[in-house]
């Protein structure tokens, strides 16, 4: 896929929001110029996430376009074919994934910070600030661009650069050891998924909470240990009765709903700490701070990870720890794959190949 | 205060609700015996914390007492008159301090780890399971009565018990380090002065909000750095500016309403921990997950400390690094003493002097 | 192996130094009496140690022991036949482990701070306060008996009580998370062999160093990912070469030797950590101060474990993810077994039955 | 002293190392040209390190100068009078300081890591591969250039950009809290000093460890809370006083020699922590590693510190809570100023003035 010579071409496909929706417009429009310390890549790969949906609708509050149109996707993965002449150790050819966060300054309290990069007080944010991953070409800070071991798919990179990233960042957020019990809601989807396969493989025992016989054995095969049916199952009765009475030191909670959220906090294990992925609706869930105080619990809220946690995930993958199912779609079809997503009629997640 | 030969009496009086409310009985009740790891404590004074009102109103659904009549009180100071059999490490006339756990089990997961002996699989709770410190004799565990340090003033250390330990331990888990800001709302009150002198102690930058004039003097003569009136100021705007524009890395909620915990999720730092301490009435707070999401903060409830907290606690009493002002009153003005403290008419902490 | 009737003999057998050396009585000695927080148990089993043999030869400078005649052994497990009447929790019947620390205060700083009950201000350790468990009875404070849970075998618990702990406590202190690399050497013995099952178990990726074709093909089995021969490889280029140039996160030195330290300094990653488990004879170890702190080193000392640990390792057996192999001998072939543990002589653990 | 028009020399004074030893030669060399992601600083300050003249000698395997001539120098304060053109975050007449780490690549995973760029994987280091700040120009990758809060005294800050940035980052690296015990030997000199000041105001008590009255009244000035003379008092005996028997939580052994640090593996708190920062001659120290085991101690080396710790560095200093004695000479009389810091004739830190 690699020539010797690598033309870049002056136009590229990109599916274009030109108002709010999803309804999208496959257009030409030019390949950009990577600046003097940045990266043209050629993507060939974008994972399509829910977050991608709610932007087009412009649900979701705290990720606004800031103009119109504008293009989605937050999960690249191509090939470098230009480099900016500041940039030292990436050569034409070289492998890389693309995240939501495009560039970061590295001088703030943040990025100095250990995995707080997402936190960048002078980011250039995907969805945003800049074109998403819906298009042939993207720049990236040489900084920011993750490159990929050898070996490993890039059609399977794509969706670690978001949903691999966050669930594994959210499980190390969790605080649990190996041999300690983590529960996942939400657990039969993408993020869930992952969640499972890397709770597996850090030694934590992970309880799923989805609904439906197939999710069922879905679940089982990503490596939960135990699995409770939401619908027909007393969630909160059943946790208990899996972890000896005691419930799970930590939760991931990835349903965008805020039941899971109550039953987690009545579930989990005293002193516990539950991690929020997924984002319900209206954004908003009532505490109650007696739970909190008398059972000793933690709640946090995460987004993404750092660039350290991006190695990780793609050492996982390498190691073939990881490796969700994906369905590859062209980037012509994207309004049809985000309806699919928002009708739950996805199991793993879907790739769109922009070269179709 | 301690003679050769300690004399310890049938009977004692007690300040017994015999109904739920705020009205007490002075009455003659029995000296209890210690069980052989027990000690028998000569109870010299106690400290009247907000939580003793509520519990005698029967209005904390998390702290029931189980039967009438009880006896509430929960921060007791005094002297070893009786000795079980069994125990080993005291001997009488050695001074103490008792809380609200009278008994751990040291065997759950909860007491093999750090500071959560308060969340002790089968304790013994003054409060719920055991009448408290409000009467002049009481037993305790060998291992959870507090050894006090030479020099210092039982009556300070009463206050200590529960108050200091909390604001300490709610300090601590703010995992705030020193020349870091951590913000503390209600801060004029018993735990929150305590909470302005822990936090200077230990090298943090305490931003006091509570309102008037009096208050801001008397926050900033406990080491407050900044002050915020949030009746009269924009709490957020103004933790902002103190804080050069990025909010304090840690908050710690003590004021029992929801308004300050909204303020607190929307100035406290990205990444940033909020841990809360008091209750409002109804326990709920409707928490912005975006927030939560989008700025990475953590929220955690806190209850009490471990036997370790106060051990430091002490340490920093008697380094004369904490010394909030007390008023004393006698055993038998309890109801007026709560009275004052749910109208706001305490300065410090009020600590009652049993023997009157 | 219960019976309804508990019947406690009068005397019992046990393996007695009468002076130093590996030579040892069978001798009938009386049953002890358990004090009133104390249990009584029938050991079934005893793991043999390295140490027990250097403490029998008394040639470990911090290990001695008390008087003359003395008993070894510190890994015991065995059956609840006599409770003291102060003792909570604990019934006749019960399976326990028993462990070097026999009793702790439970209130000294190191008993209230996780994972340092093993260095207690006022502990009776076996090997040096009190008799050992190669004896067929044994009193032990009911705070350090350790609970078996259900369908263990309780052979294969004895050598998790000293060997299975300390080396699971080290992996813990190399502070490597799930995915990092972790080396060991002298991995082949019976630490060695838990700590790759461990390892393994923890999603710690872990580097066997031992010699020899067999050890080799042991190691792998027991979980290692790489081996390296330090008879026939150079170990710091090897090492280099399986972590992709950088070296391990961690290392656990389990070899009583120097030589495999010097190693561990010269290939361990920058801001890696030692954990010596090892003792080499003569205790001293030459430092590289250069080493340390251009690298940024950490070397680390640890002793057993606590008892949150010990629960922790106790669940792994139980879930048969570590299950290393054990030869079963008499209690009366105690001398022969120490031997040949002096020799190398042995694979995996020997483990006393006590009624042979 | 910033004009509106910077104008930049085209040559400068510098302080040449033509050969090795602690003769150097005052030239006139040219100024550098910054890159396009770099500054070039005018160097007003320049502090002088104990290891500036052993690298004059060539004494330090770990750092020797790549080429002769050489110029050294590590702790410099200066403003900012060219800028590359890639650069952002900075303008002409900006205060920054430079410290040993002159360029790290951000990429690595050590960048990547909290408090680990001093050991990034490709840097640009002062002393050995570039020409350090005995000079009255530099260049410096931006990311590396240290913002200087405002108000502060340059002359200040120079000594903190490798004395103040060590020695708080070895303070970190002790893990102790407010209200534990902290002990320092080596503590009068310019770490030392620093050491001492951040102890307190990070809540530390500091017992500092040195000899002779007029020392040990430079300690108590500092803030050290105890003073133990090495000379006249046998160390551990009366640091096991201080502390109540129980030795210091973490030391920071700044002396370069080895019988302080064999001292401090006696003295040390159980489950403590020593924290190499001084190098003795020949680097070796003989460890006892029976008393690392059965004390369960930790011992580190460190480097330097990071970005974060040095911001957190000046937020101190900006305080006024660190401010060690400087005195100031001039760049011309390094050789002098050297040869008494290696007669011990100093006390705090010499400045060089670069125009001097």
């Amino acid at each position: 896929m690699v020539s010797d010579t690598i033309i870049v071409p002056k136009t590229q496909k990109a599916q274009l929001n030109c108002k709010f929706g999803l309804e999208t417009e496959l257009t030409e429009i030019p390949v950009p110029e990577p600046k003097d310390d940045e990266l043209l890549v050629h993507l060939l790969y974008s994972g399509v996430c829910h977050s991608d949906g709610s932007i087009m609708k412009n649900t979701m509050p705290m990720l606004t376009p800031s103009t119109l149109p504008f293009v989605v996707g937050h999960e690249g993965a191509g090939i470098v074919v230009q480099i900016g002449k500041e940039v030292t150790g990436f050569k034409e050819g070289d492998r890389v994934g693309i995240n939501f966060v495009n560039r970061s300054c590295q001088t703030c309290e943040f990025c100095k910070r250990t995995g707080a990069e997402a936190f960048c007080d002078s980011p250039t944010h995907l969805l945003t600030a800049k074109w998403g991953t819906f298009q042939q070409y993207i720049t990236v800070s040489a900084l920011q661009a993750q490159k990929i071991p050898d070996g490993v798919d890039l059609a399977k990179v794509a969706p670690t650069q978001c949903a691999g990233c966050t669930i594994y960042r959210a499980l190390k957020e969790t605080n649990t050891r190996p041999g300690q019990f983590v529960a996942i809601n939400g657990a039969a989807g993408g993020l869930g998924s992952f969640g499972l396969q890397f709770a597996k493989a850090m030694g934590l025992r992970a309880i799923a909470i989805d609904f439906g016989q197939a999710k069922h054995d879905h679940c089982l095969r990503q490596g939960a240990e135990f699995f409770i049916d939401a619908q027909t199952q007393n969630v909160v009765e059943e946790m208990l009765k899996v972890t000896n009475g005691c419930g799970p030191h930590g939760v991931v909670s990835v349903a965008p709903a805020t039941k899971p959220l109550e039953e987690a906090l009545l579930y989990v294990r005293k002193t516990g700490t539950i991690v929020m992925v997924g984002l319900p609706d209206d954004g908003k869930f009532t505490l109650d701070i007696n739970l909190m105080v008398f059972k000793g619990v933690t709640i946090k809220g995460t987004l993404l990870g750092s660039r350290e946690d991006m190695d990780e995930v793609l050492q996982f993958l390498a190691r073939g720890l990881i490796d969700i199912p994906i369905e590859i779609m062209g980037l012509s079809e994207l309004p049809n794959a985000v309806k699919r997503l928002e009708n739950c009629q996805v199991n793993g997640r879907i790739v769109l190949d922009t070269s179709k």
